[in-house]
């Protein structure tokens, strides 16, 4: 339009042309506006990756060490719990026929509550827990829980891969939610062209993990901390399974360590916190059919409803995200308000259908006993409220957890959608963030605890997305001397020891023999009926196999002062036969290895401490402790036992 | 524009012309639109006036009655209490340096549950609690109690006018809120030209008042109950104050029976569920000098500190909007929880920078007796659960309590902004509904729980209120015989009773001399020496104004069988001085009114109840019982007691 024609036009259709163009003005300015805080991602925060967690004054040299750890279910605890759980105080009945419909139905919780109280199995699920080898390590000042399951075999080689992969729990849930998982991805067939090595971590503040001490530690923050528990145990390059606050930690740590993670599998596969997902599933709600597949379209819309059902849902995030201390008082005093709080989610979060259901239908999908593990692991550890803490970390002005929402990754990346997860975003949504999505698995069932509820689908599709990372890279383990944790003993063969004059002994020196492993004191009572018969067994079962292996020890009675001079004299002069060791402690601080690993394999009656001189473990031909004695019990006895391994 | 001035502008201009003309259409459709959804305010909805909330099936015959009733807290209440806060298990500490900004501070907490658990003077508080006149009635298949506070003279006459006041507590509050208010409405002063009979009622599912059997009890279904509360106390036009859920109660009250609220009087002027006032309030936000006054300006604007306040400070109200019950379970089980939960509350609301402090400065504005006080309303009656639910019932799919915010009003409606309100509401905004808003008085201090932090402030206001709306209006108070909670007894002189003949007499004529009322029996060991001694006391006192009134009873020992013929024959053959009355039972179900009162009013030894024959009360002048001898105490032995009082 050139200057004469705008005088031409004047007078009438002046305003109608100043209209336009200042709406076109307005337009573009709205435009780039919009586009430029959507669309621009907003740039990579910047993350201490050393602050420190834990109490101050923070340590000037931390220890980094890797030990085993074990899940108890003291005594104490129990009764105190039960106790709880007798003397509770229950709240009013629900209005009636209402379900779930207004939170936990508190008539169904009296039958929970009976069974945690009556029925569950402490002790057996306590063996059960500690199934996995524990670990605990200290990474910028918190003590950070993990399970690491190698396979029982080494794989490592040119057909098999050594995959290692991390599986990161959400919330309310815990390393409960992986136990019948685990089986299913440790089990290696022969068309595997891999193995799994799996880091299964209690997230900070969650479960046996420590929390901290101090405000800030949010998902992000919590990926730094994942990063370095995967470095400490040598994996450079790894793979990483999340739902939930899984998906989010996993999420981040795609985001800040792309060199570092080979593939992301997600059964959360959402971007929850992008603006721009939103107004694009907004949009797409006018019109279904163009934006999702038909078999998809009701995972979304009609909109409203999936809208009502997130605001149903978000209440615990709202509060959480607010004022996790106050509600967290009253889920730390209270165990059955507790398995409320945790329960409903499992309920209605697995089928928003069962919210009609007078049970919730919480049985329908899980077992009581798994159900409480879970619980169980909150409880032990009173950690509902750090646990909780983790939204208001979120959530907040500091916007960090937030922002990875919109930052690109091009680590490929694999989502698992059932049916009935929270959120539903469809892939082209997806790619806003994951440049290499890959693939969604579409489940026509299922919903949020997909690893508990649906194992065997999240093994098969765990694989099948593994399997295509593999196209895309290599695991990297570094090959520095194994760690702690990769040396964890199953066999006595495990150790070394010093023998009576200083020497350095492989235990697995033994290997194939049949072995009574006793502590020895030349002063005793005991002694001489005992290295008597232990002559007596040498003499007759040598040739069979029998070793028996002597640790002279000073704790009971101090009837064994002397040093190895001394010992060896006595030896000597009273001609016995057995092996002599170093002179050791087998109960306290400073328990000598071989005698913790023992008394852990064979727990004692009252206690697994030493009693007493002459305690006896038997272990068989492959290295395993299989019985234990006391003192009372004089070697001779031993032998109609001892025949059933030699 | 003619039709050939559109063609001469075809070519070029035409698509300007559409343009414009579909902006205009399509602007008028949207402000159409907009308008017909937000200024047509929504139908009155229909409320079924005598649904039934309680148990199912229905009584056919709902007793009506209106019965005293008194707070306990009973030892075995107490004793459970202690032992829980005894052994509560406490959360982890908080976040260093984080005061209340994630929930209350667990550290703080030890310090209320210490006090609580032995500061705390539960039996002086039941004392306190119980200062007022309590009683309840069933409606609608709920026991709903109140208290009832009447002046202590009559007031109304020609000069004074009497004005029911309805007090409406809010959530997590309770009757507890009024308490200091109390007395200071009832100061009636000389140039006031009304004074209050103030009712106080636990809302329905809070405290002593019953809740709801069956889903759908929201604040709409509140406001029926109310308004029967106050037709059955024959208050046929009277005034609300409210705040919080008692604003919402009493702002449908006034929508649905403005023929009875002559006035309504709010501490929470905020139209919260309107939408045009979220619209109007968002636009002002853009020219906040445009739509309040400066002094006003900083209660909303920046409008985005406003939201964020909102969002932290609604978390409560989503988790029980949706899960009510799941997270009452807790709090019903954990004193330590609910306390927490509660106390919150009165530490942010009342000023959002107590957030900052370690202890919430809970304590600069109320005592840890009156904040306990408000607890244990909460926790003897197990009413968490079902107030919490009033969220779930309020923002639900039926939208009643929603839509009465869009619904105008005629009622005179006048407000007090407390500076730290959750909501505020500039009057334009306020008077999309109360048509008749008459003032807004602004505080520059206070917060939510007005009435308790500000007992002086809001008697004055609630008084400059009423003295307004009586210019539009009178009260009135229907002349049927009194309810028994309005005759509920406060001297002998209000009873009525028949004599041994059978006749009424008002004990009013008594008025002025000092009683001895005594419960008597022909056949007792007792009978002789008592009736003696009474004829002496009566010869030597009568004129100093003593009546000795005896009330046969045959309950101890069956010792007074005959009927009144008997008694007369018995009376007249010992010449007998007392005054007769008819046989009456003093124990039991069928306890004479006058007798209840007594031993009301002079509780005795071991238990309030009669022990045996002559039993004997002393009444003062004023008609005050004010001594009580049990059987075994002489007539003449109370001579010295008497003559205090003669």
């Amino acid at each position: 339009m050139t200057k004469s024609n705008e005088k031409k036009t004047s007078g009438h259709s002046y305003p109608f042309l100043t209209f336009f163009i200042v709406t076109i003005v307005i337009t573009f300015t709205v435009t780039w506006y919009v586009h430029k805080r959507l669309m621009i991602p907003p740039k990579m925060p910047k993350l201490d990756k050393n602050e420190w967690w834990g109490p101050v004054p923070q340590h000037i040299d931390p220890d980094e060490s890797i030990q085993p750890f074990r899940i108890e279910f003291s005594d104490v605890m129990i009764n105190d719990l039960r106790e709880r759980l007798l003397h509770r105080r229950a709240s009013p009945p629900p209005l009636e026929g209402v379900g779930f419909t207004y939170g936990f139905n508190s008539n169904f919780l009296t039958r929970v509550l009976d069974y945690w109280k009556n029925e569950y199995d402490f002790k057996g699920r306590e063996e059960y827990l500690n199934k996995y080898n524990h670990y605990k390590t200290n990474i910028q000042g918190l003590d950070i829980h993990f399970m690491h399951i190698l396979p029982k075999k080494k794989v490592d080689g040119d057909d098999v891969k050594t995959v290692p992969l991390l599986l990161l729990h959400g919330w309310p849930g815990s390393i409960c939610e992986f136990y019948e998982l685990i089986p299913k991805l440790m089990d290696v067939q022969p068309e595997d062209k891999f193995a799994f090595e799996l880091v299964v971590p209690s997230l900070p503040g969650f479960g046996f993990s420590e929390s901290a001490a101090v405000p800030g530690l949010g998902p992000a923050q919590m990926a730094v901390i994942m990063h370095k528990l995967m470095q400490r145990l040598n994996y450079r390059v790894y793979c990483i399974q999340g739902g939930d606050l899984g998906h989010t930690v996993g999420s981040i740590m795609a985001t800040l360590y792309p060199r570092h993670v080979m593939g992301f599998h997600t059964n959360f596969p959402a971007l929850v916190f992008n603006p721009l997902a939103s107004i694009y599933v907004i949009f797409g709600s006018y019109w279904p059919s163009l934006t999702v597949n038909p078999e998809e379209e009701s995972r979304m819309y009609p909109y409203m409803d999936y809208v009502t059902r997130t605001l149903e849902e978000s209440g615990y995030m709202h509060i959480q995200a607010t004022k996790p201390d106050t509600v967290g008082i009253a889920l730390s005093d209270s165990p059955a308000g507790l398995a409320a709080y945790i329960l409903e989610k499992f309920s209605t979060w697995t089928n928003p259908e069962h919210k009609r259901a007078s049970d919730g239908n919480l049985l329908g999908k899980f077992s009581m006993a798994h159900l409480l593990d879970n619980i169980m692991v909150y409880w032990v550890t009173n950690s509902i409220t750090t646990s909780m803490r983790v939204y208001a970390e979120t959530i907040n002005s500091k916007r960090i957890t937030i922002d990875f929402d919109s930052i690109p990754t091009l680590v490929p990346t694999w989502g698992i959608k059932f049916k009935h997860e929270l959120v539903y975003h469809p892939d082209y949504v997806l790619r806003l963030k994951y440049k290499k999505y890959l693939h969604s698995t579409l489940v026509e069932d299922g919903g949020h605890f997909a690893a508990m509820e649906n194992p065997d689908i999240m093994a098969v599709d765990i694989k099948s997305a593994v399997k295509t990372f593999l196209q895309y890279r290599s695991p990297i383990i570094s090959k520095r001397p194994p760690t702690a944790a990769e040396t964890q003993p199953s066999t006595v063969y495990d150790f070394t020891v010093l023998d009576i004059q200083g020497r350095e002994v492989k235990l697995d020196k033994y290997r194939g023999n049949v072995l009574i492993i006793v502590n020895v004191a030349s002063e005793c009572g005991l002694t001489e009926t005992n290295y008597k018969e232990f002559n007596q067994l040498h003499e007759k079962y040598y040739e069979r196999g029998l070793r028996i292996l002597a640790f002279p020890c000073n704790q009971f009675g101090g009837q064994e002062p002397g040093g190895a001079k001394e010992i060896l004299t006595f030896i000597k002069k009273n001609d016995l036969k057995l092996d002599f060791f170093e002179k050791v402690e087998v109960n306290g601080e400073k328990t000598h290895p071989l005698w913790k690993f023992l008394k852990q394999a064979q727990g004692g009656s009252f206690g697994d401490f030493i009693k007493w001189n002459f305690s006896k473990f038997i272990v068989d031909r492959n290295g395993v402790p299989v019985e234990r004695f006391g003192p009372n019990v004089n070697p001779l006895e031993l032998e109609s036992n001892l025949q059933k391994y030699l």
